[in-house]
C-alpha cells in the first residue's frame, strides 16, 4: 500500500477543497453529492450525531454561512493506496481560546471520492502537539 | 471495492476489541502498538491536539484507568476493500448529560491494523439521528 502517492494527494487535495468551498458558501448540493450516499455513513458533527446519508443531508438543509474569520489550519492529508485517505485539519471560525477541529475518511467509491465519515468537534485550545519528523501538511 | 467484506469486519472488529481492552486495561505496549507508528498519524484526543506518532505514544504513557461505568454504544464498523475502515462509536465514562464520540480510521500496514486517524470529543447529548435503513451495527 502506498501512502502519500502525490497522484492520489492531489486528487483528495481537489475533493476536499471542493468540500470546504462548498462549506464556505453553503452549497448544499455539492455537499450533499460529497457525503458516500449510504447508510454506513457517520457524522459526528459539532453538536450532531448522526448515522446514515438521510440525516446528514437533512442537517445540510439546515446549514448557514461559516464564520466570516474561518480560516483552516494545519491541515493534513494522509492516502492509503489509492482509494482511500484521511483528512484532519484545524478551523477558526470559533470563540475565542477555542479551536475547532475536522477529521474526516474518504473514499474513492463508483470512481468519485466521497467522506465516508467525519466528526467535528470545538475544544479550548491546547497546545499542539508535533512530531519532530516533519509530515505532510498544506 | 467491497464495503463491509464480513471477513474484514470481523478482523477490524478484533483490532478494535483489543484497543478498547487495551485502553480499559490501560495497557500501554499494545496501545501503543496499535497505534500506526509514522509522523502522517493524527489524534484529536478530548483535549489533545497530536501530529505524529512520538506525541502519541507520550501520552499514552500517561493514560489513566477508564471511567469504572464505561461503555460502548452504537459501534459502528465498516470496511473498505480488505485494508481501511472506519470504526465510530460512543462512550458512557462522561459527566452526566454528556456523550464521549471516538472515531478512528484503520489501515492494514505491513500485514497488521493501525489506528492511522483518531478523534475524539465528548459534547452534551445531542439527540442520535438515524436513517431508517438498517446499518451495520454491533
Amino acid at each position: 500500500m502506498i501512502v502519500n502517492d502525490p497522484e492520489i494527494v492531489a486528487e483528495v487535495r481537489v475533493a476536499f477543497e471542493l468540500y470546504e468551498a462548498s462549506l464556505v458558501a453553503v452549497d448544499i448540493p455539492t455537499l450533499d453529492e460529497l457525503f458516500w450516499n449510504s447508510p454506513h455513513t457517520v457524522r459526528y458533527g459539532a453538536a450532531q450525531i448522526q448515522y446514515g446519508y438521510a440525516p446528514i443531508k437533512a442537517f445540510n438543509k439546515t446549514r448557514v454561512k461559516t464564520g466570516i474569520d474561518r480560516a483552516l489550519t494545519e491541515t493534513v492529508i494522509t492516502t492509503f493506496g489509492r482509494d482511500f485517505a484521511t483528512v484532519s485539519t484545524l478551523y477558526t471560525d470559533v470563540p475565542d481560546g477555542q479551536i475547532g477541529r475536522q477529521q474526516q475518511s474518504w473514499a474513492r467509491i463508483d470512481g468519485a471520492w466521497h467522506v465516508v465519515a467525519a466528526h467535528v468537534s470545538v475544544i479550548d485550545t491546547p497546545p499542539i502537539e508535533r512530531q519532530d519528523t516533519p509530515s505532510a501538511t498544506s
